[in-house]
């Protein structure tokens, strides 16, 4: 089969990989009609994740189960089918309580590279969640998006424990923060505060249900959103980064008592535990249990009262992979689609 | 009157100080028939707070109401009171959504030093709690833990989403970490491990409800409660010290998905966001809002289902302050309760 790996920072290639097979009898091979670029594939290209050459790429997925293995007793060949970027037995009392993605077995799908024509996915009776038939071809985007970025974003807005009324401020306009300001939407908030200085990127929180833009950063931001909330602060707030300055930024723009939901995957972070004590605010975040959600977003994508696929503003063939992380690293793209 | 005042760690003398005054129309001015000495007490005893010379010590405290600015409203002269470590106008969006300690306009009682036969409250009707009617004399140093330990320690079970059926683990063994273990079984946990090695800290916490005992601390403390819990780890833990090792033995001890509720007060902790984001636990903490839990946990004293006066071990004439620092110091006494 086709697929990305990544040499060297900055150097990704298209090339030819073994066609995935049945390792484990609770396995099963799919094919993917379209694959896509994660912000966090862009930690390694920059350097600031290590690079083992030639490493295969891409953690999302969405498509049609083509091989079971023997003990894969609830997926079915032809099945379509959607799946979290970590693989879960959803048995084990981790995953019972809903967070899959720390189940005992959890397993990475960066380590089978999803930016390729087929993958194998492990533990597929726990892992993948069918959907309700074979989905329209303009559908595909977004169950693509739910997959991680979506996922992710819901999960970021469950744990800043949006609910209708509440004020909530985003941290960050990549995808996942575009889509935390559609969850926030969808979960109810009253008003939603898109941190943003990017002019494209403004108009699709506004028009995913943004109510305000704050364009500062840092200290100046966070007294932008303690204005706009009469000096308390957002109930909420997702980060959706990673970076020190980001999670400063969500710390600081909570209000006592309030929610911080972080599921940039944080580099170089660290926090002060006066400084958390004396703010009082709740924070939790980690890998989003993606599986836990799966059968709600795409119940809500099948409705068509959500379409997270608007995020993907670049389509390029999977054999132009590297033109599309260029574009997501220079941010000429929000994400990016790739087609085999 | 007489009142403790520290002069340099390791320092303190019981003097003369001026009696307060109703300085704003909403104090009042309580007398105290008992007061006490806090491990928060500790930290500029041992120098790791400043000491600024002579610093009135204390924030701890119920008593008689002996007087009252002209817009008190709902506290009245005669009245037995007991009130939050912070004063708080219980009013501003803060206040009501439960966060007293953080209040737009909190007041940290420390500043008006407890360890005194009498007080000012500034806000008290915002501040103070009256008892349902003059307490028994030996109701009394339960009603004066409320004011911060049980409050504390019971913030610390409910910020660790304490409940029925849940394994809980508490991280220290001082006063507020005995009284987590009370408030974990008056909450419901169905087991909980108190951490501790101190023979006679471990017999009370039996007393409060403890179900297991672990002696090892660190990475072989966080190893027993995974043993105890099936290698996941504790639902909840409560943070009782305020250190970078406890801290990290708290998040180390917590399941995926669990909650840690931190309530020592953190010095030169430092908590690393990647660590954090992947071990996927709730974190919260604070000062806690004991103003929100006073009225419960009166009651519940009240009923005598709840004594948390228990861990005074040492009772000493209020002159006789600088032994009993000394006796909390060196952990001879839980602690310390100080007669007029």
């Amino acid at each position: 089969m086709r697929g990305v790996v990544m040499h060297a920072p900055g150097e990704v290639e298209v090339v030819e990989r073994p066609d995935p097979r049945i390792l484990e009898p609770t396995d099963a091979i799919i094919s993917l009609p379209a694959t896509c670029i994660c912000g966090s594939d862009l930690w390694p290209w920059r350097g600031a994740d290590e690079v083992v050459d030639p490493m295969p790429m891409g953690h999302e997925y969405a498509g049609v189960v083509e091989e079971v293995g023997r003990d894969v007793e609830t997926v079915r060949v032809g099945d379509f089918v959607v799946g979290s970027f970590f693989a879960s037995d959803n048995t084990c009392e981790i995953c019972r309580a809903g967070y899959q993605s720390r189940c005992r077995r959890s397993y990475l799908m960066a380590a089978e590279g999803t930016q390729a024509t087929l993958a194998r996915v492990p533990m597929a009776d726990g892992t993948l969640v069918a959907t309700p038939g074979p989905p329209d071809a303009e559908l595909v985007p977004s169950l693509l998006a739910a997959s991680d970025v979506l996922g992710t974003a819901w999960f970021g807005a469950l744990a800043a424990e949006v609910a209708p009324g509440k004020v909530v401020a985003v941290v960050g306009d990549g995808a996942v923060g575009l889509l935390a300001v559609l969850a926030a939407r969808c979960l109810g908030a009253e008003r939603i505060i898109a941190m943003s200085r990017h002019e494209r990127r403004q108009r699709l929180a506004l028009e995913f249900g943004a109510t305000d833009v704050v364009e500062a950063r840092g200290d100046e931001g966070v007294a932008r959103v303690r204005d706009l909330t009469g000096g308390y602060g957002a109930h909420s707030v997702i980060e959706a980064v990673g970076t020190q300055e980001a999670m400063r930024q969500a710390i600081g723009a909570v209000r006592a008592g309030g929610h911080v939901g972080f599921v940039g995957v944080p580099h170089g972070v660290s926090l002060s535990g006066a400084q958390l004590f004396s703010s009082a605010v709740h924070l939790h975040g980690g890998p989003a249990p993606v599986r836990r959600l799966l059968p709600e977003l795409i119940q809500r994508i099948y409705d068509r009262s959500l379409e997270p696929g608007k995020v993907f503003d670049l389509e390029l063939p999977l054999e132009r992979a590297a033109d599309g992380y260029r574009a997501m690293d220079e941010r000429r793209a929000i994400k990016v689609l790739l087609r085999p």
